[in-house]
């Protein structure tokens, strides 16, 4: 991960970019990932389980958590996570840097819950009567592993359990910090985000689709809930609205980003490094960035949304924007 | 629905039970449904759908959003938006007769939220993957209708939804009830409610299952959001523990008593009465109430969970519980 962090010679080309970040050129996001990931997984682990009364699906068959487990344990970059722990970061840093990593216990909810819907969409986005899929993250998809129907529901309960994530009675979160929290999350997992991109993306196979209408699609399925992410973690906070301007339009553009390098990803890699089918979406005849206007202009446009970001988080008066920046040059360099 | 409302035979022929509520005796449910129902289909109209700003999904492709109407819009009985708002009137009668039917904004939402829940796990129950039923209210179900992947995804933005009604912006409900809400929905929609209902109904077909364990079955398939109908009403404002209690205990009896009467009826109605396919439990080898312990001695276990359920009303303390009394005897002396 760590040869992705450098800036790319395409940005530092640009006039127009100056890093406002201070102490931004020796960040290492490998090092700043490590223990935050760690604390993800724990906590995923920890509440993903029917065994104790800690875990959230305390009462659940024990199938059913079994299957939700192998859909969202080990596997993936968990950039969603990750955004959400950097936003959180950006906002809080004279608050949380004091105690060293001491993420506050509504961020790594949200950091949890916002990969919970990611993982549910990509069991539903793998059954037979969406993309069939049998590969993902190197394992066979959740429907080979338990069978459609578990794969169902277990998809359903991710997404039930993301919420509940946000919601704790214990009395340590402020209510009004939950209820932003999950009205961030459910309108970018809903019909005018998540669900309502995979739609239009199922209805456009075949179909010869504009730029723009190609980028309204990714902005629903992957953009809404990758900028959720960004949103959601600066909201555990109170931030400001230079912040939250800066901090939206830096979603926008890295999430739009992601999709742009995933075309291009999907006929430059192979299904090994991909950890899941490569060329599928040529082979399934599905427009992308790379059918609309071609590999380089796909690199090119990947970059200038990269600068985009950058010049966003410039804009929100935050000093400590190198974790966002970090995870935006691993988005558009990644190999993966 | 006027026929059901009169207390059966059965009930007053029971030695200990002594209506408490002032007023029962001369409660119509049938005009304390009406207007309340419609509100819910008036704000579920005005609210799932793309085409005006109000519209919670505003932005969401039209295709998507014609599914989600198609499964949630002039269907079913409304059993669980009632029960939200009997439990809502039965905690702040005072407050809101005042002003006749004036319910509340969240209670409108939460009965809303809780039919979204319904209606999407409506949705994908009647998948090819799982039951591969083609009837549902009536009408051909929604895979039928629009394809198994629109389903699919239908019922996940239903889901999102339900989170997205219950969590405004506009500062008309408190954050607190807010959060509330969302947890007590979350809970019951998840792998320790509805959707592990699922799974163990799922994985105990053509199994002997004892009746504990058939209770457990439906105490998460159906009996979870069943209550949590009843506690989301009465969380929309802030009841006693007395009251909490009681009604806790009420939506625990009911649950169970709709579930075995569903079993009832499946033997007994047919399918234009019940506007889905009869017999289908016992086409498919699913354990049911009836062919556990038969029809005399079932019919006489959701007479006594009605008697339970009302005696749990009881001990509420509230004064006015006439509408949660009239709905548990609909549920258990209901003809669909």
């Amino acid at each position: 991960m760590s040869a992705m962090m450098t800036t790319t010679a395409d940005a530092q080309a640009s006039p127009t970019h100056t890093p406002s970040a201070p102490g931004s050129a020796d960040f290492d996001l490998d090092v700043w990932s490590r223990a935050r990931l760690q604390q993800v997984e724990q906590a995923l682990d920890r509440w993903v389980t029917a065994d104790v009364p800690l875990g959230l699906s305390h009462g659940a068959p024990a199938q059913l958590v079994e299957a939700m487990r192998y859909a969202v344990l080990d596997g993936g970059k968990r950039l969603r996570p990750l955004l959400v722990l950097a936003a959180h970061y950006a906002v809080c840093h004279g608050a949380s840097s004091a105690q060293g990593i001491s993420t506050q216990d509504i961020a790594l909810r949200a950091a949890c819950a916002v990969e919970l819907i990611h993982a549910y969409s990509l069991v539903h986005d793998d059954m037979p009567c969406m993309d069939n899929d049998v590969l993902r993250r190197g394992k066979p998809t959740v429907h080979v592993q338990f069978g459609q129907a578990s794969a169902l529901l277990a998809g359903d309960a991710l997404q039930a359990l993301a919420f509940e994530f946000l919601t704790p009675q214990d009395g340590k979160v402020p209510p009004s910090i939950q209820a932003r929290l999950c009205a961030l999350l459910a309108r970018a997992a809903g019909s005018a985000g998540m669900a309502g991109g995979q739609a239009i993306d199922l209805a456009s196979v075949g179909l010869p689709l504009t730029e723009s209408q190609l980028r309204q699609m990714h902005e629903l399925k992957t953009g809404a809930l990758l900028q959720a992410s960004v949103m959601m973690g600066a909201h555990c906070s109170t931030p400001n609205a230079q912040a939250l301007e800066g901090l939206q339009a830096y979603g926008a553009a890295m999430g739009l980003a992601f999709q742009v390098v995933d075309d291009i990803l999907d006929v430059t890699a192979d299904s090994t490094t991909l950890g899941k089918t490569a060329g599928k979406d040529a082979d399934n005849n599905k427009p992308t960035y790379v059918s609309l206007m071609g590999l380089q202009a796909s690199k090119a446009y990947a970059q200038q949304l990269l600068r985009q970001s950058l010049h966003a988080l410039d804009a929100t008066g935050l000093a400590h924007t190198e974790a966002l920046r970090a995870l935006a040059d691993m988005v558009v360099n990644r190999a993966h």
